[in-house]
């Protein structure tokens, strides 16, 4: 890619130039490899080699570029290229014919007339990235994240995740929110409890955010509706499946709710959004993983919390060990039972018990044993905790007291309630899980660029 | 908003609803109220009171909207609302018809019929935010930021900084980059130096990422093209007006280069793009901040560092006192230079000495006292810094050892090297000081939600 240069000045010997912006270059991307428009045309390409398969008479190479593979043949009787001069991870410019291929994949590959290589590897990959399916254990995998993410099928997860992310954002800019950028580092965690990473700041005692919750609701006294979609931090002590120390939350928080069944009724619109995205923008990284259907998003059920712990102990013979909260198997056996009553695959499971409920939750007026709060399960897990909050100062005060918290460090928090604050409630999105989950892998490590556990801090 | 219930089915006594998506209410917004095809109907609208004028025969309610404020007439004639019931910062639906009132704001205003308070603060604000200018001191106004921001103008700002990150996003997805989501918490700095966060990671020493450098880098092994927008985090004890510790950059990094200079082509394009998107989505807020110029885009110069210093020094007679970094005076006089002799906004300056840049920047071969990579001054203010990278890693890997680093907490970095990256480069711009820079406002705290410096960790 050339930058347009419309003027070079001399002045007092000094030489200025000036940058137009973008110009087009002559190295073609996926679309235009395969657009049957451009058969038989010169081009020029760019990529890495992702595989060399010398055949004798022919030889493979295959590239690996930004939007997908594109194979090219380096032919022994012309002798334009000698596959003998390449290895595998040089990243190249390929030149050559565009030649219809039905069994190259997407059906074209380019005869080579010339290669000229960048850049060249110092060693070898230690796993074979360019077949479909690596096979190697998940540690290695995450072991060797800067290289094994270079697969076609490791790239295809975290398209699909920008995909999410996307949707996300431009749902909610569709519906009037506005996009907030909040700090991360704080005197004290909205979450409360013991998984707070701390740190010092120039001499103070600081924390690194569990979750935007307390600037998300401040903004909500400015701008009615905001999200945002950042990291947040926890340091909980669990190392399973489902945990990660720092993740990325989608988080929104809207300001007029009637009640927190508007605040599900958004979450549904921004899932429908996002399936829409994925299936008519991410066809070829869907297609590349094997998804064929996207989870059904045009009704989702809801159920509240006790009913629902009844409901999957009487169908699937499991005595309630808990009352406060669902274990991991009752949130997997909620999300069987709606599957297989009523084709569901996101539940929205309602009024938790205000004991298991951060201090802002909003209590039930007909029984504040409960909050007027909810989880959102995708195929059993729990993507998502939401609800409406309490927007009243003289109540919010009341019941920081009555969870025995003491107020320090929330000045800022209580400020905007006292001068006054809607009817509001909110939600934030485990996006790590919402991938896992869409794509019905196992652990949400896989489903993270860099994951960040107990044990794990690197690379 | 009231969300669609299609079906409410009893199954063992436990109740299950279904949630549709979002639903149409009958509270106007802005664009609605101000569309002259609704005057003379029935409408409701919600919002908090921004504003009470009581002149005895009628009241103006003015509310604040999430999208601008609209202005209501309690008439004591008719006796539909009695003003004295209402207060500053009610949160409240009000009912009335909408009337032609070409002193209003926006040419309406609703002629109340009723109105129904939801909420009502405990204590009246601290600070005239209803006032065009509140005229408070920045101090004041950062330390009751959860209230001040409620201010027209200072809404306005940050609605302007999310048009800045859309346009980023939007205009690099078209340009085939990939959203990225990198680790904030790792085991060492990507950019060296002292300014770097610890914290204590399950007994592990950890550090806050200075920039997603390392992370965006390896990225280019994998999607070619690449972008972040997040925060990050520098403990640098500087307490300027154009310093903060937290901050977020928006950041890419982009593969196949040929040289530095399209990267300031690619910064180029992102920056009209932002600039047509903020004229075509964002004109009520820049309206509203008196901006009737947006900065000029179309081709931006680019000069030397070295002969950047010696043009500013001759023609504002300026001794050169530091040769290997630019002080903030001359990035003023520089900025002012081109707007001089060439109308321009943002300038480019390259070549920056290898001394003062980070180990990864790659030297230029005709002399490597100096770097391919540059800064972006705009109206005076480095926004940006950028540049090409190493790509070879044996050469990477004799930088370190040149800058007399050690390569310890490296390993996964240096991992996407050893099997091969191709040429590439990047920059990262810092979104508060754009938006700052964009607004003519004096200190980047002004262009901040929630700023974090030396002393203020709250709000």
């Amino acid at each position: 890619m050339a930058t347009e240069e419309t003027e070079v000045a001399k002045t007092e010997n000094a030489k200025i130039g000036f940058i137009g912006g973008v110009s087009e270059n002559n190295y073609l991307e996926m679309p235009e490899l395969l657009n049957p428009e451009n058969l038989g045309k010169e081009i020029r390409t760019e990529g890495a080699i992702h595989a060399i398969r010398n055949m004798g008479k022919v030889a493979f190479i295959v590239l690996r570029k930004r939007d997908g593979i594109i194979q090219c043949v380096a032919d022994a009787s012309d002798g334009a290229v000698d596959p003998g001069t390449l290895e595998e991870a040089d990243t190249v410019i390929a030149g050559g014919v565009l030649e219809k291929n039905e069994k190259a994949p997407g059906g074209a590959e380019v005869h080579l007339t010339g290669i000229r290589v960048l850049s060249r590897p110092a060693e070898a990959m230690p796993v074979p990235i360019a077949r479909a399916k690596m096979r190697v254990s998940l540690e290695t995998n995450l072991n060797l994240r800067p290289v094994t993410l270079r697969n076609e099928r490791e790239r295809a997860r975290f398209k699909i995740q920008e995909g999410i992310t996307r949707g996300f954002r431009d749902y909610l800019y569709s519906q009037g929110f506005t996009e907030v950028h909040t700090p991360k580092i704080s005197s004290k965690g909205a979450e409360g409890g013991a998984n707070i990473f701390k740190l010092d700041y120039f001499h103070h005692p600081a924390v690194l955010a569990q979750s935007p919750q307390f600037w998300k609701q401040i903004m909500v006294g400015v701008f009615d509706r905001v999200f945002e979609t950042g990291p947040v931090f926890r340091a909980e002590k669990h190392n399973t499946k489902r945990h990660l120390n720092e993740y990325t939350s989608l988080d929104f928080e809207m300001g007029y709710i009637d009640s927190f069944y508007d605040i599900c009724a958004m979450e549904t619109g921004v899932l429908q959004y996002i399936m829409k995205l994925l299936q008519e923008s991410y066809a070829e990284p869907l297609a590349l993983l094997g998804i064929t259907e996207l989870p059904k998003t045009d009704e989702n059920p809801y159920v509240r919390f006790d009913d629902a712990k009844r409901l999957v102990s009487a169908k699937y013979s499991r005595a309630i060990r808990n009352p406060y909260d669902l274990e991991p198997e009752e949130e997997a056996l909620i999300g069987r039972y709606f599957k297989e009553e009523y084709g569901a695959d996101f539940v929205f499971v309602t009024h938790y018990p205000s004991k298991k409920r951060p201090f802002y939750a909003m209590d039930d007026p007909e029984n504040p044993k409960f909050t007027l709060s909810f989880d959102c399960l995708f195929r059993g897990l729990e993507i998502t905790t939401g609800g409406q909050r309490i927007h009243d100062y003289n109540e919010l005060l009341a019941k920081i007291e009555r969870k025995g918290m003491e107020p320090d460090g929330m000045d800022g928090y209580l400020m905007a309630f006292r001068h006054g604050m809607p009817p509001h409630g909110g939600l934030g999105i485990g996006l790590e899980r919402l991938t896992m989950q869409l794509l019905g892998v196992d652990n949400v490590r896989e489903t993270t660029l860099f994951p960040r556990d107990m044990t794990r801090l690197e690379p």
